[in-house]
């Protein structure tokens, strides 16, 4: 058997389809951000602007997040030392929750050590607390919901993105008995377009469904207190579990639900990826609960984030760029080939120091390859002005190359 | 439908079998572990000592750890705010993997944000690039290991643990032509016992098959450099794939695989566990780097370890008790019924200011519920002293009571 040549296959197919992933080193300096360093594979170094990161409100370099750090640190020391259950839960892990859930609205929060596995942890164990449980899922749900949702080879229907009426089809083709969840998310990170969650929480209610939304994409950034954009609707209270993370606009790490304290006892009683796992370190959990504690009160912050994102898209839709606004901070350019997406991309961070990794199948579907921009409160108008400009350089020029390789 | 009689009564089967799970809140105070204080749900504390943690060596505490986040707090600030892809890879990530390539003698590694997931991950992505693979996997093997196993439905044989003669059998019955992984531990962290690693390397040499090897319970403290068991039994060329943790002994948090360049590429390539997920902290990086870098020198503490271990093993036979010795770290005194491991961990707690969790299934199969210790160089004569005598006391105390019980 030889197995290094199904190895050289698998990765050459990546090669071939030139969606192999490089991963480009780099180096924030705190207080800097969204400058930072890009060290190159031969030692050297050069400056950056990173515009593809999801801090999205730069609150990985807040005062009060290092702060809560550094205080942890000192107090308390680096790791947990064991699972939740085993010598790992601590008051800060505790606090942390305690905020999430008031952030919710919710009786209770469950920490995990991502979002990742907070929804395969989750989405995965909710077909043993209810037997037959039949789960929609939204076809554009995130990779992590997708394999929470396949594990247990559980009853699913997929739905089309964003489309009530084949969700409306699909529910009612089901037996009426039958426990039901509705899995969806209110900001899809790709497109940067909102879920239907109003519209799909009557569907819920209609057919009896529990409904599952991760606001990963949206926590810290929507609601007058960050809560999301449920919040920002006033439909918290129709939202059975809520998934979100503290390491995009938390600028920390980890994830977590929020529902009610019934729902979080039964998943952290069952779910091997909450049970067997160590938990996270208490500094991450310090840092994350201040994080969340300042985001309640900052909506100046969240109100600048949202300029600094409409005053892009709005610069780059005057280049005539192909960019997709559905009103979200996410500033998608489609470029539609992984070729010339990494082109652009190289471009971009050799000629004018600007960092947006190209992304490609499967993070989107093939043909949708694209820049994603993600804007925040620390991107001035100084850096917009200059990614704006090497845009406007390298589409006239790519466009050219286009035009001769087409010829 | 009636979500919340399910969740009552998945709730009420843990309670009627004396297995549900009450996390106990305690805080570590920086430079006194194993002391810590136990925060009470009525606000009052209580001073004890942790018996049952996973911060083996008592790195959580260790100045060369603590120092290198601190810098990187200072340097770089919270999160990684990406994935690794997506401007989540720094120098501290990019130096942690080599330290751990170099840990292993492999070419390269790979850190994902748990064991649990790197376990996950990695064997639910090994059968997408070795199609047919079938997995032997031992039947004691962590929850991690399983659930990866399990997740895509690809072909496994469960042997009896650690049974040469049946992983054999299982072998030799499989077609000859078929790609084959044996899955196993060094370290059995309920028992403490070890997995016969010569022997099952032979095995895969004979039928062609490849190692995955989980060192979780065993890096840091085995080996001359902290390699783990199949550094010190010189075996770390015979294993294709180690799995470990950075949550453990090395007292931070993060898990990761060593492994060939080409199969650390092909699993970072593929696997939506590593894809799809924020990168580690690097403060967190920069704290197991230098945690693992220490460890590569500092023999005296391992070997510290394992006398503190041997005395309270010691001590605890001289008792009459019924633990298990492998002759491994891991001091297990098994009760046997998970409602006395209870009343047992609850009066350790309460009068004596002992930490040990009881556990519980599904973490130990039923019948065999304990209390697991487990003892570390910063638990001195004096700790392991307060111990024995408060579960000499004990020991007689539960005797009598399981005497009247079944009277």
């Amino acid at each position: 058997m030889d197995y290094n040549a199904h190895l050289d296959a698998a990765i050459g197919k990546l090669h071939d389809e030139g969606r192999y992933r490089t991963f480009i080193d780099i180096e924030r300096r705190k207080g800097h951000y969204p400058h930072a360093v890009w060290r190159k594979d031969d030692g050297s170094e050069q400056s950056i602007t990173v515009w593809c990161g999801n801090d999205y409100l730069g609150m990985g370099q807040h005062p009060v997040v290092l702060a809560a750090m550094k205080e942890a640190l000192d107090a308390t020391g680096a790791g947990s030392g064991g699972t939740r259950n085993i010598s790992g839960t601590t008051v800060y892990h505790k606090r942390l929750e305690a905020e999430l859930a008031d952030l919710h609205q919710k009786e209770a929060s469950l920490l995990f050590t991502s979002a990742y596995i907070a929804n395969d942890a989750t989405l995965s164990t909710l077909p043993k607390l209810f037997p037959g449980l039949i789960i929609y899922s939204d076809e554009l749900n995130h990779a992590s919901m997708i394999e929470g949702i396949r594990r247990n080879g559980g009853a699913k229907r997929v739905f089309k993105h964003n489309d009530l009426d084949d969700l409306r089809a699909k529910l009612a083709a089901d037996d009426p008995a039958a426990p039901k969840l509705i899995a969806f998310e209110s900001v899809y990170s790709m497109d940067g377009d909102f879920g239907p969650i109003k519209e799909i929480c009557d569907l819920a209610d209609e057919f009896g469904a529990l409904t599952y939304l991760d606001e990963v994409h949206a926590v810290g950034m929507y609601g007058p207190r960050g809560g999301g954009v449920a919040e920002r609707d006033g439909l918290l209270d129709r939202i059975d579990i809520i998934n979100g993370t503290l390491g995009k606009a938390f600028g920390v790490h980890g994830g977590y639900i929020a529902a009610s304290a019934k729902m979080c006892d039964a998943v952290r009683s069952y779910a091997p990826g909450f049970i067997f796992t160590t938990s996270l370190p208490p500094v991450v959990a310090a840092g994350a609960a201040a994080s969340v504690a300042h985001l309640k009160t900052d909506q100046a912050l969240r109100d600048l984030h949202q300029e600094r994102a409409a005053a892009l898209k709005l610069r780059l839709k005057g280049l005539g760029l192909p960019i997709i606004d559905h009103g979200s901070h996410i500033v998608p350019v489609v470029v539609g080939n992984p070729v010339h997406t990494k082109i652009l991309s190289d471009h971009l961070l050799e000629d004018f120091g600007i960092y947006v990794q190209p992304i490609n199948f499967p993070t989107v579907p093939r043909g949708t390859e694209r820049l994603r921009f993600t804007p925040s409160p620390v991107h001035g108008p100084k850096e917009i002005d200059k990614l704006v400009h090497a845009m406007d350089n390298l589409w006239s020029h790519c466009a050219l190359n286009r035009a001769e390789m087409a010829g």
